[in-house]
C-alpha cells in the first residue's frame, strides 16, 4: 500500500496544502517508536460505514505517522492495541463498563486501559459518530506529540449545530470567496462524486464539523426542484459516514418562483401547504436532512415583510414544514433597510421584540458584531437580549474584510475576543460563548456557523495559513471556551512540524497577525473604510455607493473637529441596546476601551489619549504599528526557512510580501484622507505617506474575487 | 530525494491526472533494467535557464522510469552516457560534428554514437530549445518501451507557430471552458508565480507548443493597460526557458477604451501611433513577445469595418506596430454577419478579395471547417484560396460541440481528417496540411492554433482522455502529417501504462470515438443542432435564438419533403468557393460523401442510400450506431479494470455512464423531431425515443459550464 503511494508520489505532488492538517507525515524515528509500542494492533468493527471510515483514517493515520500500519484485529491480542467502537457494537467495550455519560451522541472518551491483560488504549463514543470523533482526537495526539500512555479523556461538543455556510453559487462562483470556485461540481452531479467531498468530509469530521449549507444565502429557488435535489442527496450521502448534514439556504419565495403560487405570504396555507411538501419531497432524498438557512428581507432579498408578516410568522412556516422530521430552520439577523437610523442598531430593533415568538425548532443566526465582519467590532447586542430564543453564532471564516487570501491573519483571536464578551444580562460570567452554548438561557438547540473560506483552490482556502481559520472555527465550535492561542499551536504541529524552533515563533506570528490587520486597517474603533461593493483595499473617501449606509463615510464621521460614530445617548444610542452595566461604559468616553473608542464616540482630533498623546497622534501610531508588524512577520518567516517544504515556505512568504505591500498602502491611504480632514500636520517621526491622496483615491479595480458582479 | 517523494505522498494524491502524460511511474523492473544501461550517466550544461529545465526534467524523467538517476557529469566517462546540448554550448557535441542543417531552430536530433571510447546517445539541437525538444523526445522513447540502442533521429517542426489559445476572461471564467476556472491567477500576478504555471510549460515544451495567447478573442482592452501587461510578462518569465512565447488577444477598439482616443480607425495616424507605442511599451517588458490575436467585426466584436476600412487595413495597423520587434498578428477569419446569405460562405466572400494585401507578418487564423467546429464539417474553402497569405489553422481542443468534459471523444481523426483532405488548388495531393505548412504557396510564416481546454481542475482538462485531445493537438502542430492513431498510442502508454492488453483495445476505443459522437449528434453531414447559447444537449426543432443563422433550422431545413442544406448551385452555391474539381463532387448528391450528405444537399426522406435504404432509414441507423458504439466503449472499459490506478478507471467510467445516457438523449430527441417533420413511421427493428418529442423540447437548462452567461 505504501509503496504503491510512494511509487505513484511525483515532485508535482509534494506539499501543495491539500491534506490540511490532517498530514499524517511519518514522525521522526525516536517519537514514533515511543508511539508504536501504543499501536500495535486496531480491533475495530466495520459494520457501517462510519466504522468503515473510522477503521480508514486510523489507518491511514496511523501508518502515514508511525511509518508503521497497525495490524487489525477482531480482538485484543497484543500489548498496545487500540480497541475503538460503542458499547453496542463491541462487546469487549461493553464488559468495560465505562462510563459514557454526558458523553451524549458525539462526544467520546478515550482512556488507558487493561483487557485480556493486555494495556490497551480504548476510544469509545455512545455512537459511531463519537467513536470517529475520538479517533480524530486520538491521530491529534499522536500528530501534536503528546503522551499517550495514561490517557483519560472525556470530550463532548458544547453546541449542537457546527455549520459552515458556503456562499457558493450554483454557477460555481464564490461570493467573498479567495480559494478559487466552488468545490460543488453541480454540473456533474449525483453522476459524479469527486473524491474531494470525501476528503473535505475528513477535514470537518477531525475537528467536530456536523454540518454545511451548500448554497449562498443570497439564494436561487433553483436549488429546490427535483434536479438539483438530486445533487444534494448526491453529497449528503458522501457525508454522511463523517456525522455531516447537509443543509439548504431557501429563497423565501420560491413558492411564487418554482411553485407556481402567486404569494409566499408566509401564513397563507397553499404557501404552508408547499413548503410541507417540498420538505416531506427533501426528507424522501435526504433522511437526515439538517434543514433551511434563510436570509430574508435583507439586502433586497425577499422575505415575510413583504406580504406584512414578521420574521417570525416567516421562520416558523418554514420550521413546522420540518419540524415532522426534525429539522431546524437558521434565520438571520443580519438586517438593515436604508433608512437614517444607525445601521447597527437594526436587526436588535427588528428581532428583540420577537423575542418568545419563534417556534422551537427556529435559530436565529447572528452576526459576531452588529455591522458586518470588521477587523473588529463589539459583539452584538443581540446576545443575550432574546433569552427565550436559541440564538446561534455566525463568524467569517472567509477574509472579505481581512485582506482576502494573500494576508496572514489568524481569526483565533477575534473569534476568542466574542465569545469571552461578557453581555452581563444576567450578572457577570454572562459570557457571549454562555449565550450561544445555551447554559446562560437553559437552551438545549444551539449552534455556530462560520461562512466558508473554502474553494477549488489546491490548498483548499486560498493559503496556507488560512487553513487555520477553518479549523479554529470547527475547534471553537465544539467547544467555545478554548484558547485559541491552544489551537493555533495544535494546528502549527499538525500542518507543519513539531520542530519547536518553529512551532513558538509561527504561533506568536499568528496570534498576533489579527491585531496587526486592525491596525493598518481600522484602529481605534474605526471600520467599514474598505473599497466599495469588491471591499478591497482602503477608500475611507468613498461615496460611489448608492446607500448612505454603505459609505464609509457614514461610519467614520471624520470632519474638522473630529472623528467616529456617536452611538451614546447623545447619538443614536446604541449603547443602550447592551445590558445597562455593558452600555454604562460604553456611553462614557473616559470608560470605553480605545480599542472601540470611535465605535461609540465622536472624539476631537486633539483627545489626550492613556498614553498621554492626542487621538491623531495615537491614529497614525496605530496605523504605522500595523505595517512595522507585517514587517516583523516577514522577518520572523525568513527564518523559518528550512524548517518546512520549499512549496509552502515560498508561498507564505510571497504572500507576506503583498500583505507588506497592501498593509502600507492602507496605512498611506488612510492617514493621507484623515489629515485631508483633520488639517493638522503629521505628527514627528512619522513617514508621510508614499503617494498622494488624489493618488489614492484615482485606484480602481476590476475583477476583484469573491465579488459577485462577475 | 525519491525517498522524501515517497513520505510526503498520501493516498489523496494517488494518480489525479495532474502529471498528464508526463508521468515517469517506473517502468516494469526488466524493461527499466535494459534502458538503465543507456542512461548510466547525464552529461548536459546548466549555463542558462532552458539547459538548466531541460537538465531537471530528464534528471526527473529518467529517475522516474527507471528508478534511478543518471549522475551528473561534465564529461562522458561511462558507457550509456547521455550527452545534451548544442554545438555551441558543447565541445564534446561540435567535437562530433554532427549535420544540425535542417533541424532549425527549433529540431532536435538523437544519435546513438561513440565518444570517448564510450557508447553515447546524444541530443543535439542548434539551440538550448531544440535540445530541449531532443531530451523530450527521448524520454517519450523511453516512456513508450522504445528501442534506443541505435538511434539516428532528425526532428524539427513542420509549422513555425504552434499555438494555444485560452479563451479565458480576466475574471477567472474560460469561456467554453469545462475544466474549471482560468489557470492564470490574474488577481495574484505578479506578485505569485504559481508553480502550476511552470508544469503547463512543462507539459507544452514536451509536445512542442511554443507560443500561448493567455486571453480570450472577446477580449476586454484591460490586458492592454501597464496593470496587466506586467502580469503577461511573468508569465512571459516563467515559459521563457520552455521556448514558449506568449501572445494577447487584442481589443481593436482599445486605443479608444484605454488610450483615450476618439477614435479605432486602423488608418488614423493618431491610432496607428497608438499601437506603435503599445507595441513598445510591451516588448520593453516582454522583448520576445509573441504578438497579437484578434477577433474583429464577428459576433460584435469591434474593428475595422466600423471605420469602413477593411480587414488588411486593421491587421496590417497592428501588424506594423509589432514588426519592428519581430512580433506578429494573428487574424481571424471567423466572421458572419445577419445576412441572408449562407452563413457558410461568408469568412470566404469577405477574405478571398483581400489575398495580397497583408504585410508579411500577418498570418490569417481560419477554423478547420467553414461553420464553427462542429462534429464533422468539410474542410474550410478558405485553404487553399489564398496563395499570396500565410494561412494559420484555428482547431477547437475543447469540446464545445463535442460533449464537453464528460465524453470521451478523442479528436485525432478529426484533427488528421481535415488536415489530409485535398483541396486540389495546385492539383492532387494539394493538402490543406501543405497549405498550412506553406509548402504549398511557399510560406515560411505559419501556425496552427488550437482553443485549449485547460482549466483548474486537477486533471487540467476536465477529463483524463481529453488531456489526450492537447496532446493529439500539439504533435499534429509539429507535424501535422503524423498519424492520429499512433499519436494517440504514444499517449496511451504514457498517460496509464505499457501494458499491450490496455493499449490496443483503448488506441482503438478512441480511434472510434469521434464517429461515434458524429453518429449520436449530427450523421450524414447534419450540423448546429445543439442547444442554444450553452450548447448543451440536442435542439433540433429550437428557434429561441435571436438570429435565424443562429437557430438549428436554419441549418438541417428539415420539412415535410426532406432534409438538408442545398449548398449546390441550385442552392446556396458554396461549393464554388471550392477549386472545381473539389466543388464538383461536392454540387452532385451522388459524388457526395454520405457523411457530408446533408452539409450540400437538401435530399428526400426517401432517398435512395449506397446502402439500398432510404436516408430516412439510415439517419435512425446512424443515431442508433452512435449510441451502441457508445455501449461497446462502455463495455471495453469494463474490461480494463485493474490494468490502472482505481481512481481515473472510477472517473472515466463515471464519464462513460454520463455519456451513454446523453447520446441516448441526443439519438432519441432528434429522431422525436425529424419523425414528427417527416410524418415516417420509425424503421422496423429501432426503438422509439424513451420520451415524448414535447419532453425533449420541455428541457432547460442553467448553470451551464462553459457558457459566458454567468
Amino acid at each position: 500500500m505504501m509503496l504503491v503511494i510512494a511509487l505513484s508520489a511525483s515532485p508535482a505532488h509534494a506539499e501543495d496544502g491539500y491534506d490540511l492538517w490532517l498530514r499524517y507525515r511519518p514522525l521522526r524515528t525516536e517519537q514514533a517508536a515511543v508511539f508504536q509500542h501504543h499501536a500495535s494492533q486496531l480491533v475495530i468493527g466495520s459494520a457501517t460505514p462510519t466504522q468503515t471510515v473510522t477503521r480508514q483514517e486510523l489507518l491511514r493515520g496511523l501508518g502515514g505517522l508511525l511509518s508503521q500500519t497497525p495490524t487489525l484485529s477482531d480482538t485484543v491480542t497484543r500489548d498496545g492495541a487500540i480497541l475503538v467502537g460503542t458499547p453496542t457494537s463491541s462487546p469487549l467495550i461493553q464488559h468495560l463498563q465505562l462510563d459514557t455519560q454526558g458523553l451524549g451522541n458525539e462526544g467520546y472518551l478515550i482512556r488507558s486501559v487493561v483487557v485480556e491483560g493486555h494495556p490497551v488504549t480504548v476510544i469509545v463514543g455512545n455512537s459511531d459518530v463519537g467513536a470517529l470523533h475520538g479517533a480524530f482526537q486520538f491521530l491529534r495526539l499522536v500528530q501534536t506529540g503528546q503522551p499517550i500512555d495514561h490517557l483519560d479523556l472525556h470530550d463532548a461538543p458544547r453546541l449542537k449545530l457546527r455549520v459552515l455556510d458556503h456562499w457558493d453559487y450554483l454557477n460555481g462562483q464564490v461570493e467573498r470567496g479567495y480559494a478559487g470556485a466552488s468545490i460543488w461540481d453541480w454540473w456533474k452531479l449525483p453522476d459524479w462524486r469527486d473524491p474531494r467531498y470525501t476528503d473535505y468530509a475528513r477535514a470537518n469530521a477531525s475537528i467536530g464539523i456536523n454540518g454545511t449549507v451548500v448554497n449562498n444565502v443570497n439564494a436561487g429557488a433553483e436549488i429546490l426542484t427535483s434536479r438539483y435535489l438530486q445533487k444534494v442527496a448526491a453529497l449528503a450521502d458522501v457525508f454522511r459516514p463523517y456525522g455531516i448534514r447537509v443543509y439548504i439556504s431557501a429563497r423565501f419565495s420560491a413558492p411564487i418562483e418554482i411553485g407556481g403560487l402567486k404569494t409566499a405570504d408566509p401564513l397563507d396555507p397553499q404557501v404552508q401547504r408547499w413548503w410541507r411538501a417540498k420538505a416531506d419531497e427533501i426528507y424522501k432524498l435526504i433522511p437526515d436532512f439538517g434543514g433551511f438557512l434563510v436570509k430574508a428581507n435583507s439586502e433586497g432579498q425577499p422575505g415575510p415583510q413583504d406580504y406584512g408578516r414578521t420574521h417570525a410568522d416567516g421562520a416558523n412556516t418554514l420550521a413546522d414544514a420540518v419540524a415532522p422530521h426534525g429539522g431546524v430552520v437558521m434565520w438571520r439577523t443580519f438586517v438593515y433597510s436604508p433608512t437614517n437610523e444607525d445601521r447597527a442598531k437594526q436587526a436588535y430593533d427588528e428581532f428583540k421584540p420577537l423575542d418568545g415568538h419563534f417556534r422551537a425548532n427556529v435559530l436565529l443566526q447572528t452576526k459576531n458584531g452588529p455591522v458586518d465582519f470588521q477587523p473588529r467590532e463589539p459583539f452584538s447586542p443581540l446576545f443575550g437580549a432574546m433569552p427565550k430564543t436559541p440564538m446561534m453564532m455566525e463568524l467569517e471564516i472567509t477574509k472579505e474584510y481581512l485582506g482576502f487570501a494573500t494576508h496572514l491573519v489568524y481569526l483565533g483571536p477575534l473569534f476568542e475576543e466574542v465569545l469571552s464578551s461578557d453581555t452581563m444580562t444576567h450578572g457577570k460570567g454572562s459570557t457571549v460563548a454562555r449565550v450561544i452554548d445555551g447554559s446562560l438561557d437553559g437552551h438545549t438547540l444551539t449552534g455556530m456557523a462560520g461562512v466558508a473560506n473554502i474553494g477549488t483552490d489546491r490548498n483548499w482556502s486560498g493559503s496556507d495559513f488560512n487553513q487555520a481559520n477553518w479549523y479554529v472555527f470547527g475547534r471553537l465550535a465544539w467547544n467555545p471556551t478554548l484558547s485559541s492561542r491552544a489551537i493555533a499551536e495544535e494546528w502549527v504541529r499538525m500542518t507543519f512540524t513539531n520542530n519547536e524552533a518553529f512551532v513558538k515563533p509561527v504561533v506568536d506570528m499568528m496570534m498576533g497577525s489579527r491585531e496587526a490587520a486592525v491596525d493598518y486597517m481600522t484602529p481605534l474603533g474605526l471600520h467599514h473604510l474598505m473599497g466599495p461593493g469588491h471591499h478591497y483595499g482602503p477608500a475611507p473617501w468613498d461615496a460611489s455607493e448608492a446607500r448612505a449606509d454603505w459609505r464609509p463615510v457614514y461610519y467614520h464621521r471624520a470632519d474638522r473637529d473630529g472623528i467616529g460614530f456617536d452611538r451614546t445617548r447623545t447619538g443614536s444610542d446604541a449603547v443602550d441596546q447592551y445590558a445597562p452595566p455593558v452600555a454604562a461604559p460604553f456611553n462614557d468616553v473616559k470608560q470605553t476601551p480605545e480599542q472601540l473608542l470611535l465605535w461609540f464616540h465622536h472624539v476631537p482630533w486633539n483627545y489626550r489619549m492613556r498614553s498621554g498623546q492626542t487621538l491623531w497622534y495615537e491614529l497614525v501610531a496605530h496605523y504605522t504599528q500595523g505595517v512595522d508588524d507585517v514587517k516583523k512577520m516577514r522577518e520572523t518567516w525568513r527564518q523559518m526557512d528550512g524548517y518546512i517544504d520549499p512549496e509552502r515556505y515560498q508561498q507564505v512568504a510571497a504572500f507576506l510580501a503583498i500583505q507588506e505591500k497592501e498593509a502600507q498602502w492602507w496605512r498611506d491611504a488612510c492617514i493621507a484622507y484623515f489629515q485631508s480632514i483633520s488639517g493638522l500636520p503629521l505628527p514627528p517621526g512619522f513617514a508621510p505617506p508614499q503617494h498622494s491622496l488624489q493618488y489614492y483615491e484615482s485606484l480602481k479595480f476590476d475583477n476583484v474575487p469573491g465579488y459577485s458582479a462577475w
